[in-house]
């Protein structure tokens, strides 16, 4: 399954010249689902990878610059005769503000849209991975959340299947299904399940325990770096994380690459990127339309992929 | 005084790679004055000229894409720390809706913010000009916008006024400023006020006599142009007009130029341009970030400047 994070939106609060409201587009085998979506997001995608049908939209927290875009989009999908079923999902309290101030502007639509108010640690499940929503320490209340993707059956050997008298063929196939052929047992040829890969985005947030623990050994990490270490005092009391703080969470919880986004514009993001990187040295700043691969491990590590070299902007 | 006209944002009801929602800025002195704001205007000025701090801004109508731009906007000053005085202008219902849902999501602000119905025809005066809404024709209650600069003195005849004994100096002053100088009165040394530029704004609507009267000797009018003739029923059906009813109106309004806005991706602009140009030549179609200079008439026409001539849209 393919699988990569596309960065329709870096900014935090406000947009700058380059920077969308915060979007983060997750493509998964054929799925293509969002999270957050700031107020322009439609246009940020149109601009760069198109506006897909997306399947599912999950919301962080209900502060204005993370939710935005979703009436404009909603109506856009209409306009376009969307047809398939879109699911909305946040944390607790999702569904009461988007009945009170969105419903009354985009009316109904014609396709069905289910707004739902998710369970912390609730799981979604999609073909081959979850979506999970965790509680993360803002102002309000606001969940991170972890793609995970279903472990994969180990490695076949097929030489040591050969070598136990099973025949290349069909047979090979039934015992990668787990059954047994000619007295061969599937645990005889088969290595241990291998883990899904795994994508944590913690939303924006203080350093969060439970951030720390879902991000445990994963692929990607995209933590906000809304401040940086000289306004640590006002990044609590905001209740956001510095880059040294989100990078020491990397760090302890052990992920392969972690993306720093939600960027202030009272930093340049090279002076971002080199706190974190003191921290934790595989620290990325994504782009607007920047994105990231992460391939299965056996083909190669999580990387960015830079704008320029998958869309022309304008 | 100078005097252009920015585009932020000229698609229709869905943005388009290329295109921004329906957004319009009028650069009249130091006045900056919004006319619609669509989802993403804030990110569409940031992008080109910049987000100056709006004196007014002025809504045509309550459907979505001419207002979604608001909310984010307004928190955007705020966060900013303006604290100069911003009116929201509409019409009738106005401030109803955005009590309604703008409100509940913005808070209050830190600065000072008047949100006003319009009356049809009600003058909202600034330094050298006044701003009309008009009521149009479209599927709820929209008005069109009139920029009316006031006149200007006329000119004054230096040679004449010398010839009837008044010094050049101080003396030409007090007969510009209307006084009468040695028994000289100024009507005899200047020439007839001299009418101010004026400027007119559709909104949506289908072609309209009170649009068509606003728009008479017209340095420029903005008008919609959703459809082409191919589609004239459905046009009227939608309460819009067609590219070659908006160049009736320009005609026959005897407008200087024609700006046509509010397109539909259904059409190349190519097109849009051509039905519109076989019936008034001077018609342009602007793209998000071009400009329209509008200079006194004794110095020039009223013309299109491009985007690349101005600005880096990357």
């Amino acid at each position: 399954m393919d699988l990569s994070v596309f960065f329709a939106g870096t900014a935090g609060s406000v947009p700058t010249p380059k920077r969308g409201l915060p979007a983060i587009l997750l493509r998964a085998g054929g799925e293509r689902i969002l999270f957050d979506c700031g107020e322009g997001t439609q246009h940020q995608l149109l601009r760069s990878v198109g506006l897909p049908d997306l399947d599912a939209i999950f919301i962080t927290h209900l502060h204005l610059d993370h939710w935005l875009g979703l009436p404009g989009m909603i109506k856009t999908f209409d306009m376009r005769d969307r047809d398939t079923r879109l699911e909305l999902f946040g944390p607790p309290g999702f569904v009461a503000t988007f009945e009170k101030v969105v419903r009354p502007v985009i009316g109904r639509t014609k396709y069905p849209l289910d707004v739902i108010d998710l369970e912390p640690h609730e799981e979604i499940g999609f073909d081959d991975f979850v979506i999970t929503g965790f509680p993360v320490k803002h102002r309000v209340e606001a969940f991170g959340y972890a793609f995970i993707e279903d472990d994969r059956p180990g490695k076949f050997d097929a030489a040591e299947a050969e070598r136990l008298g099973v025949q290349a063929g069909p047979d090979f196939g039934r015992l990668q299904r787990g059954e047994i052929v000619n007295g061969v047992t599937p645990e005889q040829v088969m290595g241990e399940d291998r883990r899904g890969r795994r994508i944590v985005y913690s939303g924006d947030t203080m350093p969060s325990q439970t951030t720390e623990v879902y991000a445990a050994d994963a692929d990607l990490l995209i933590h906000e770096a809304t401040f940086c270490e000289d306004e640590r005092a006002r990044a609590r009391e905001t209740g956001h994380s510095t880059a040294a703080q989100a990078a020491a969470l990397a760090r302890d919880a052990n992920v392969k690459l972690l993306a720093l986004t939600h960027l202030s514009t009272r930093y340049f993001p090279r002076e971002i990127r080199e706190e974190a990187r003191g921290v934790f040295e595989n620290t990325v700043i994504p782009r607007d339309f920047d994105a990231i691969e992460v391939p299965f491990p056996e083909r190669g590590d999580p990387h960015l992929v830079r704008a320029e070299d998958v869309v022309t902007p304008c």
